[in-house]
């Protein structure tokens, strides 16, 4: 069974369209699914191609780069110095290819807005 | 400031693509982040309407209505007599609506796939 | 099969202590299930309700009160105007019986270690 | 200030007691954080990997093993062929330790319960 073709027959919109949709699903999952993880300085890397190498294999991905803001993390001084992700200090770009269009979009904490704001970047 | 305004500048894409962008984030913050969650025959009301909630608080949410399948449910006769919720047994409708456009997206178990399906089923 | 019996010959230790141990697992499921759930001034009870509830599901527990901090919300001034729901927010109290012993144990927000400490509280 | 010393005194039980509560906690943030994570066979180990490195910047953890079953992961045959991460796939041991106690805590799915059971192994 062609499983692409039959998840395709599904959708009611265009190819670009659903590369789209396909890329905020891909951000909901980084934020959703690991929001509260508990990381410190030496496992912040780890975390970060995790979550990368989580999304890279879901349908249609090209790519996931995933940074997690350093500044914010405590030196390593007691039992209790280490963080709880949260979405303002991630910094996401997914690419997703269908066809003949791939999608960029991104998560990133948007001053202006207070709000770790997701959003379409690029489509081509 | 106007924080639509401002967030509606970060978007590369039309309108219409943008309500469908959103659509996906909202079906993948509904698996994401309540996949795992404990419930029985006598909680399951309460963690749909939960569901249902948390995803109608953020933006340009029209309507989300979610019902998980009561039938994988096991009688109430000992301790270990509850269910961790997957995606099989979610069946969701999340409606977003942008300026005069309204998208659907659903997430359904879709037995040909073996697959629960994200999907854009209409768009008006 | 009693399946209490064959759970309970699985442990190396005392029922006062399994006890305990079945509190911690139940403040780590209220954090880790729920941390990152968007909420805002009209739905934050129902949230507090769905956990509450899905962790009285959970084996030998008597109770499940949580109480999510109201000060923090923002007031409903746009599409932006809510929340995720992060550890420092939980307030909670659960409390697990086996046998002869109750235990309770607690998850605040501590303003001394400025971290949202696990803690036993009672053992009856 | 002593955080350490701070969080000790705010629990009413023994060393040993807070021992086995620290391993229940540390079972459940891997069940509840991480179930629903995608992952293929590719994937796995970085999984894997994180999972554990989680776990081990939490206080008083001495060392996180964590194995995911393989047995149950598709082929890579087409976008589809990939799983989210259940509890019954999770093979955890978490070791806490504080001052002369290290407490074994495991999480397995054990075919008789038919359940991903968490429990104590080991008291020392």
């Amino acid at each position: 069974m062609d499983r692409e073709k039959a998840a395709s027959d599904r959708f009611a919109c265009t190819e670009r369209e659903r590369c789209i949709f396909e890329t905020g699903i891909k951000l909901a999952t980084i934020y959703h699914q690991y929001v509260g993880t508990p990381f410190n300085r030496k496992s912040v890397s780890s975390l970060e191609e995790a979550i990368s190498r989580s999304i890279e294999v879901q349908p249609y991905v090209v790519s996931a780069k995933v940074s997690i803001d350093r500044s914010v993390i405590p030196d390593d001084v007691d039992e209790y110095s280490y963080l709880s992700l949260t979405g303002d200090m991630i910094d996401a770009v997914v690419k997703v290819s269908m066809g003949s269009t791939t999608v960029t979009a991104e998560m990133r904490y948007d001053d202006e807005l207070r709000y770790p704001l997701m959003f379409v970047s690029k489509i081509e």
